[in-house]
């Protein structure tokens, strides 16, 4: 294919013999610099648009030294102190944080810190403690507390390095390099820190003219990263809200929602409210007040970029927090496009389904860096890994573009891997091109994510550091990464959504996620509301589809609240007096594409089949570990997990097929017998996106109709034979 | 050794000739019958105690048919039914259970019945339900039920059938027999039953002059026993009230303690008030009033048997309920002695630590049944498994006696299988005669297990039905069973105790179980009083040792609120934005007898160290299963489960040492180097009883003081080859 368009490259100086043809060849129309590296000065010359990064919340030391006060800050929580037998006890706040970034505010702490005895969950009286000292000699004494009961203090603390910067200064030891400075930033509410952030990128964009792209890196608000006293990471939450507070945002809150917020509020327990803890009242309330602040002040950034004729993309990532790029405000900030990294379907599915914005870019992996780019380095490998990975939602939800970052001369001593990113971008855009820009059709089976959060982090669920591997949740993503690339519709809904009746708009409803966790949904499975909604939506024929801890809470004898229409519960011990006959079903129609075992990740514990309605499909040493349960007109069904696999990706898709009372039309449904196959359908230009997952040769046969996976046409079969990572375009008819 | 005594055989008709020398040779001072067999005529001529079987409560079909009111009752709970979007729910409440052992009592069901709603927990007002039909067709209507909320009925029923018998009568086929009736029992509460339970006792006791001994079996309530619609066992517990129940006892209770009780107090959501539910107010109650009755109905018994000059012992088992032998009410009753089933060390020492009896009795397994004892069957093996399982709890505290069995002339076609009991019988008695008498020297560390049930259920902990491993026990049992053999003096302490100070009697406190039962402690560990009171037990330098879910529930930022002790936390997901570092230490004092991994059987989920002043021992896929933690002067070690095994009992040895700060004097205390031999000593007669658990021979060191494990005596090494399974008295000095 000889297309050109959509791709992003890193350049640098010094290739620009090279240049032009590397970037007709790979047909980028985008080119961007990187850490470390300028644009040449050829760029205007080459014919293609020009990305800059911009950082408006930090990289002029001269106004952060000269403003202090416009430091961002952290709310933070010290260690848990036990009180001894008797007298009073010191806590060092600053024990266990990192001093060149963290240091307490010492401003009016009687109105914002906040000592609590959790051994009780009582607030000590103000006057029951004092502080003494400053940095990380600051020591909180309470004068009298409960012998043997355990304390902490939550203290107000200024950022004194910005948290990226500082972690890219620690990962590549710029402390030897006297160019480097630890940046300080500055809080968007300060109100010549505003003021100067306005000014500075009207003048940044009248001096770069050659710039068409502004790459915001990113606005205002870091999402919380905080170090130990050894630097290294000690906190980390891709979500959290710790450091956009202020005494200055606080007191705005209050005003305007006419009550007064607590260091508890944010330092919840120390939990900080990452994703996983259900949302408060409060910090619910924070979020709206911040996003609706971030997101008018954004578009005051954006209105500037736009006046000298450029457009601002928006890095998701680093300083995003606020923006909610699924949240209602962020339509009203004017950003053209989002850019963000690739690591997964997911992640790939949470940046090209952004709402609201003119395009979606994906970076891609690898990064151009020495660390792979080297040899030993395996960046061939990587590239296919990671274009297999996303291919499949791309094939879903196409992102307008793809890009790499890095340095090119690196990647340019890899002739084999400049022809996969070539292969890869031609890839992609065949996708755009084939498929006439729309999307592929997708199942009308309608399919919704329930949880606390909701439409507002579609596609954010189950993570804490983008894109990382942890032990609790990759049971859960998996759901999420089979979806990303499986041809469903898919809703995010809140529990407030299921209030307000938004099953009536799904055949299929999923839970999935850790008991008492949002994404389980904790204390609103008490809620007979909520309660009623689901089991009425599965009596009109809705499927329930729990995975892990579903609907859990314990309360009147049951721990899934839904495990009459789940079929199954946990046994936590009280229930063990109850005798139990599991029999295995190994032949169902969910089953049918997994002869073996299935994997569950961490599984959930001992589950039971609650009677013999319930058909245990595996069952694993006496733990049931995937069952089904016809309730009324409708089904449920039970996962005890599902990390990403081709097979576990079936299994969910037919799964959801099943809980639909669809069963019968799946074999119309162009879905290959190969589970590592998979189609795209594109019924209006009468093709199918054919993609081999794996990285070996296969055979696979495929089943559907010429009119699509709806539609009155006729159901053909179709033997193919794909080579390794082959994507192939075929007619439907 | 040639000894007599200590030893009860069964036997039977027909074998006249060889019973005087079988005894003899067994040393065998007391005989009985079993279940289908009877004494032979020679029997008063043997010059041996003779023990028969009495059931006071059935047996006596004619009474018991006429006086249907005396039959005993259950509190039954009916299947979750979820209402209709509309209309009445109808609910069959005999669905599941056995019509042939219950049946609805349809007397005063506005009383005694109740309705709830499970969605909100709100009983459903008794104008709002009716009940028609009866038996198998009794169903309870609800005449406008909540769209989509789910119900369930309590009833009360009539036991129709005793359980015991009718798992007797269905496993041996006795339908087949026409001698075979279906036995249905009598309650001791109802007048005319105590009557005639009196009277025939008495007439039964004047049959029978050659009885010495009337073996009880038992009293008056089954533990619960519940069969399902197919005949099948439905619901079990060893521990079970649910059979106690009646109109006529819960008015008396409620005459008693102005409080009238509810059938939930009895059904309890389904679960019955199993020992791993934290005792409800009610139901401790409910234990304490037929503890007291049936205590003084058992004394007015015994006090018959008495008059007859002959003794009363009293099986462990079957109609158990409310003798509670551990309780206060035990001693007044004058039971003479306690037999029950060895199938534990730990099962072994419930019987002989029961206070309060002049003797206490083991039977031992294999019991002589032709399931084991045909060709193919191992009875051999079957005795050494048993007898290498008891031996360390009888070194420890001796049963007084031990017994068999069954047919002996099945037993006597197995010439190696009698040679072999002979020798354990031998054995047993050397424990007695050698060691004079006196109990061996505990270790001066005192040690405590701390949960819900304390003293009145010591030994009893983590049992659902007597003996049997059930997957979410076996890792908490492990410990009981370890310490049943280990040298610590045990006391088992519950809440309340603490509340009063009962820590100050000890040296190291365990807390053994899953979060939320009666065994970790559930919301007692979000009473301050008991969090106070374990904390300033480890700050004066006691050991606290917590099992899989310790001091477990989630508040103020902690799942184990005495993480701060403990060293470890679990991860529920809430705190994984939390880095962490953890770093194995695989030398340490408690793990020096286990050079490779620690099984902790089920495990206990994600655990993580709260700092690095936790020493992390094992750490397995990133969690912790061994922690050992300095707090103060004392000491925290926590342990993921601990099933049991010679080196996981040697684990929790050394564990309570080094928790006890003591562990400079272990290489004193004549622990063999060899973890599958153990020692008792006895300081008094100057020796140790050295006991191969394996069955294999091993060679071991041992060091100890001659004045055995305290004093000033001097510390003697000593090398050992022994035997498999070999015993051996060595002297201290
Ligand atoms: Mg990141
Ligand atoms: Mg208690
Ligand atoms: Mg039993």
């Amino acid at each position: 294919m000889t297309s050109r368009g959509r791709v992003t490259m890193p350049i640098e100086q010094g290739m620009d013999d090279q240049l032009p043809h590397i970037l007709q060849r790979i047909g980028a129309d985008a080119v961007r610099n990187s850490d470390g590296t300028w644009l040449p000065e050829i760029t205007s010359q080459l014919g293609v648009k020009v990305y800059e990064t911009y950082f408006p919340a930090r990289g002029n030391q001269e106004f952060a030294l000269a403003n202090l006060d416009a430091r961002p800050h952290f709310y933070l929580m010290s260690e848990r102190v036990t009180a001894p037998a008797e007298g009073p006890l010191a806590v060092s706040v600053m024990n266990g944080y990192y001093a060149l970034q963290i240091e307490p505010d010492l401003g009016d702490v009687q109105r914002w810190w906040e000592v609590i005895d959790r051994t009780t969950g009582e607030v000590v009286p103000v006057d029951g403690w004092s502080v003494a000292g400053e940095g990380t000699d600051t020591v909180v004494t309470i004068a009298q507390p409960a012998a043997f009961h355990v304390y902490t203090v939550s203290f107000l603390a200024w950022q004194v390095w910005d948290s990226t910067q500082m972690y890219n200064y620690t990962t590549n030891n710029w402390q030897d390099d006297p160019t480097r400075v630890r940046e300080i930033g500055y809080d968007a509410r300060h109100p010549a820190a505003w003021e100067f952030m306005t000014t500075s990128l009207r003048r940044w964009c009248e001096e770069r003219p050659e710039v068409d792209v502004v790459r915001f890196t990113t606005f205002f608000y870091h999402f919380t990263l905080v170090f130990n006293d050894l630097g290294k990471e000690k906190f980390v939450d891709w979500f959290g809200y710790s450091a956009s507070v202020s005494p200055r945002a606080m007191d705005a809150f209050e005003a305007e929602y006419g009550y007064r917020l607590r260091a508890e509020d944010f330092v919840d327990q120390g939990y900080y409210n990452n994703a996983f803890q259900v949302p408060s009242k409060a910090f619910s309330d924070w979020i709206d007040f911040q996003n609706r602040f971030v997101c008018a002040r954004v578009k005051d950034l954006v209105d500037i970029v736009h006046e000298y004729g450029k457009e601002a993309l928006m890095f998701l990532g680093d300083n995003w927090m606020g923006t909610e790029p699924y949240g209602e405000q962020f339509a009203t900030t004017g950003v053209d496009g989002v850019v963000g990294s690739v690591g997964s379907a997911a992640t790939c599915r949470m940046i090209s389904d952004i709402p609201s914005v003119r395009y979606t870019e994906g970076r891609f992996l690898p990064y151009f860096f020495p660390d792979v780019f080297t040899e030993g380095g395996d960046p061939l490998g990587e590239a296919n890994v990671s274009w297999l990975q996303s291919r499949r939602a791309i094939a879903r939800k196409p992102l307008e573009r793809i890009g790499y970052g890095g340095y090119l001369s690196l990647a340019v001593k890899f002739p084999e891997f400049m022809d996969r990113i070539t292969q890869i971008a031609d890839e992609f855009r065949s996708i755009h091109e084939v498929g006439e820009g729309r999307l592929p059709q997708s199942s009308s089976i309608r399919v919704g994510i329930l949880n606390c959060w909701g439409a507002m982090r579609s596609w954010q669920t189950h993570m804490v550091a983008h894109a990382l591997w942890y032990k609790q949740i990759y049971s859960y993503l998996g759901v999420l990464e089979s979806l990303a690339g499986l041809p469903f519709d898919l809703k995010f809904v809140s529990f407030d959504d299921v209030r307000g009746g938004a099953l009536d708009g799904l055949d299929v409803v999923l839970n999935v996620g850790a008991a008492g966790t949002a994404f389980s949904g904790g204390d609103n499975w008490l809620d007979s509301d909520v309660l009623v909604a689901v089991r009425g939506f599965v009596a009109r024929g809705g499927g329930l589809i729990g995975v892990g801890e579903p609907t859990a809470v314990q309360s009147e004898g049951a721990f899934f609240q839904l495990s009459d229409v789940l079929g199954v519960d946990k046994e936590l011990g009280f229930s063990q007096s109850t005798d139990r006959y599991p029999v295995e079903s190994r032949e169902h129609f969910i089953t049918e594409d997994l002869p073996g075992a299935l994997n569950v990740g961490e599984g959930a514990g001992d589950i039971f089949a609650t009677g013999d309605a319930t058909q245990i499909l595996r069952l694993q040493d006496g733990s049931v570990e995937l069952a089904a349960h016809q309730q009324g007109e409708g089904r449920g069904v039970y996962l005890a997990g599902l990390p990403y696999s081709h097979e576990n990706s079936r299994l969910l898709h037919r799964a959801i097929y099943w809980a639909a009372g669809r069963e019968a039309d799946f074999g119309a449904q162009w879905v290959p017998s190969h589970p590592g196959v998979e189609v795209a359908v594109f019924p209006e230009a009468g093709k199918g996106f054919v993609m081999n997952n794996l990285m070996e040769a296969v055979s696979t046969r495929l089943a559907g109709r010429t009119t699509g996976l709806e539609g009155e046409g006729e159901v053909r079969k179709l033997d193919l034979d794909l080579e390794p990572m082959e994507s192939r375009w075929i007619d439907l008819a």
